[in-house]
């Protein structure tokens, strides 16, 4: 599942599995624009914070190529750029990806747009690999927390297809099974999009991890059965006191988790991490529409006018976090500490 | 919304409203037999312990009818209603109804199947209008806790359609209503088979009452940002120390306005409350297919091959419970002294 997210460099083409069909149809969403890229982000054709940003790092290749025979290349690459930083709001991965290739660029004023080009889809298939990397670094740091037997519930997807590839906390989940623990996942649905019963389940069915599903508000009932030993989730941006925002529900499992003594992780690569925000409550959080929530798989659910809460994200406070598993290792409490310490210049 | 369930003493026919097609479709569903009832209850045509109650007690008279031309009648008719009793377990109310219904007879050895019919019919109207006034006295007795303004945060549909009409949580939401107080209302939508979503929103909405949906997993979000003032659900059944069975789901909404300091109220009616059974921990849970999970409204959304959880309810600790509403007056906790000084035998 590492090529979910491929380049055509020649053919000057990002082509996305497209995650909206899963887990019914396996089709490719084919980008040949920054506007086709960033429709492909918006109505999640792609999502997952750490493979958002490198779609959006590939999109910045698409953006040099269209630029190209503008008379005003830097303003027009400019405007693109500017246009995808802000398709979504709340990861903070696709602003990271999006200014490693602004600062590309303004390392190479020189550079046509042509060889700007051949740069930036060079960056970008080396910002995806090491994502890749990231992700397995995350799994083994992982694997002290992890044990035989061990049932993982988990929220949303955050696996190999919100990443380049392997996945954070579903990279946890495959490190541990790669080690020859017998784990077993359960796997929220995640509504709206259920993307946990579309994607997480598809993801580990195939692998051949044994996976459950079950619906967001059966998580207390199957905590106080006993039958969840720890809960890892991904994350789509991290403030530098640890407070975590992730897909709408995290906070809730994070606080039947503290109700009943479950430890509860996230996993995420160290460029998820924003340092320019000091807590959770600035972390800027989408609203989508309400018709995702009234109108299920394209299935009318409620009454015609009635309207529906659809905040995309929650935050987590740091405080019911037991640990933050990255790239560079285990971080605890307390988080400003751990995550001043951190090296944010590979 | 009174007439959800009909019962025609001349034609002998059961006419339930079918709400497993709302909010689109408003049909009935008739019953002629005990099995026609039996499988209306099941694949929840009607639900709600009040409702599935009353719906139990004119089925008894349908079973009257059925076995008036069979020899062994007192043999029959026992199997009848011991099927009854058996079509799902954790309401409390079906068994309440049918043991109601079953003293009748007892009470009358020498009634004959026809004038046993009537009877039966008779005392089923009987339940039936007493529901309604016990979720008027819910609906009274609940008036102290509502404030001007007031969001309540309801799970399910305890509401006209989950009882014999005016609702049990939802009662609470229309005596404030009708009081004149402003209040709104957030209907959880209820995974798997979304009652918040299609039921709670249509019969608010019907009535003019504001009503918002959200996703299950949205709940802590929400407490958070200080959009709900209060909790209030139903109960499908009440132990002696008040820890109470209701739809999947409820325990974890217990634990979050636990966490936020936002009361959690259950409204019920005394025949919801079972005195055999000392705590939660004795109340049969129903499993029910993991179709249900897998198949929202009928789309697939799991990959083949992924099964689910599908515990119908689950049981939140009277020790979470910061009041339960009865048709007897508000109790406090402890709920062991207040439940054993109530009036079992009206």
């Amino acid at each position: 599942m590492e090529d979910h997210i491929r380049f055509n460099a020649s053919e000057r083409v990002l082509d996305l599995l497209d995650q909206r069909l899963l887990p019914t149809r396996e089709e490719r969403f084919l980008c040949h624009t920054v506007s086709d890229a960033i429709y492909a982000i918006q109505t999640m054709v792609v999502r997952g914070a750490p493979a958002i940003g490198v779609t959006a790092a590939y999109a910045c290749a698409l953006a040099a190529s269209e630029c190209r025979k503008e008379a005003g290349f830097a303003e027009s690459f400019t405007q693109k750029l500017d246009l995808l930083v802000q398709s979504r709001p709340t990861a903070v991965n696709l602003a990271w990806a999006v200014e490693r290739q602004r600062a590309l660029w303004h390392a190479h004023p020189e550079a046509t747009p042509d060889s700007l080009f051949a740069m930036l889809a060079d960056n970008a298939r080396i910002i995806q690999q090491a994502d890749i990397a990231s992700c397995k670094a995350i799994g083994q740091a992982s694997l002290e927390l992890v044990h035989e037997g061990d049932c993982i519930l988990t929220h949303c997807n955050a696996g190999a297809l919100a990443t380049a590839g392997y996945g954070t906390a579903l990279g946890v989940v495959r490190a541990a099974h790669e080690a020859g623990r017998n784990i077993t996942v359960i796997a929220d649905e995640t509504r709206p999009l259920l993307q946990g019963a579309r994607l997480t389940c598809w993801e580990l069915h195939k692998d051949g991890i044994p996976v459950t599903l079950a619906c967001d508000n059966s998580c207390a009932c199957l905590m106080s059965k006993g039958k969840v030993q720890l809960v890892v989730v991904g994350a789509d941006r991290i403030a530098a006191n640890g407070d975590t925002a992730n897909k709408i529900g995290t906070f809730g499992v994070a606080i039947m988790a503290r109700h009943f003594n479950i430890p509860f992780y996230v996993a995420a690569p160290v460029s998820t991490i924003d340092r320019t925000i000091a807590d959770g409550s600035l972390i800027p959080i989408e609203e989508r529409s309400p018709e995702e929530v009234t109108r299920p798989l394209g299935q009318q659910a409620a009454p015609d006018g009635v309207g529906a809460f659809n905040f995309a994200f929650d935050v987590t406070p740091a405080d019911l976090i037991a640990g933050i598993i990255t790239d560079q290792g285990l971080l605890r409490p307390p988080y400003t500490k751990a995550i001043a310490a951190l090296d944010f210049s590979r």
